[in-house]
């Protein structure tokens, strides 16, 4: 069921700091950055040849990585995201089998304009799992 | 500097369980179970179009991951992995620039029999960072 590995987020409190240690240190290709306001979060990307990494700052009150971050300071590791075919199919197969969506269990659109769905960390071995339709 | 996402590391406290996830929920192809002694983790790879999940599990006394399981028992996410072309260049280059290797220093054959280094997590937002060489 699960495609292409979309992106690995990684969640930090300065998103200035963390591009500089992905552009000048790491020396990978960084984009600019987004406020994504409905998703609570300013975005960079750093792009590699196979994947992405999301770098993912809190945004306005209620920040859905704020909490992570109050955990972890330090920024960390703070999702993976699966493409998957159609999301709906692989929402009602991964039920069927137990598994539990996060929210309503409806899709959202994502930061990248797509539709995501976010499965529980307990059902996927301590990992936030998103789905992202391809 | 930095290339390709090579894989990301899941450790889990039970292999067969989490290799089960994504075989049979999430529809991945998995490897089999390799026990990597002079590592102290078992590793199954999972095989996804663009990249790998390597899910780890402790082996033995004073395996690596250990600890980790000890502060996230239901797993987590415990390393990403970006090839480079010369890890010896790339070491250089990072200790230049500030960054702390791991260990000695020197990178040892890792997992798929190629030199790798760890990067200390605090200079790479709060991720445990690894290097092999491609």
């Amino acid at each position: 069921m699960i495609g292409r590995l979309n992106h690995v987020a990684i969640a930090v409190s300065d998103i200035d700091a963390a591009t500089a240690v992905y552009r000048d240190t790491l020396g990978a290709e960084v984009s600019g950055k987004v406020a994504q306001t409905e998703h609570g979060v300013t975005t960079v990307f750093i792009t590699l040849p196979n994947t992405k990494i999301e770098l993912l700052e809190p945004l306005g009150e209620n920040s859905p990585i704020a909490r992570f971050l109050d955990k972890n300071p330090a920024g960390g590791i703070h999702h993976v995201c699966y493409e998957v075919e159609d999301i709906l199919a692989a929402r009602d197969q991964l039920v069927a089998r137990g598994a539990r969506v996060l929210g309503d269990g409806e899709p959202k659109i994502g930061a990248h304009g797509k539709p995501v769905l976010f499965l529980h960390p307990k059902d996927f071995l301590g990992t936030l799992t998103e789905l992202e339709q391809a």
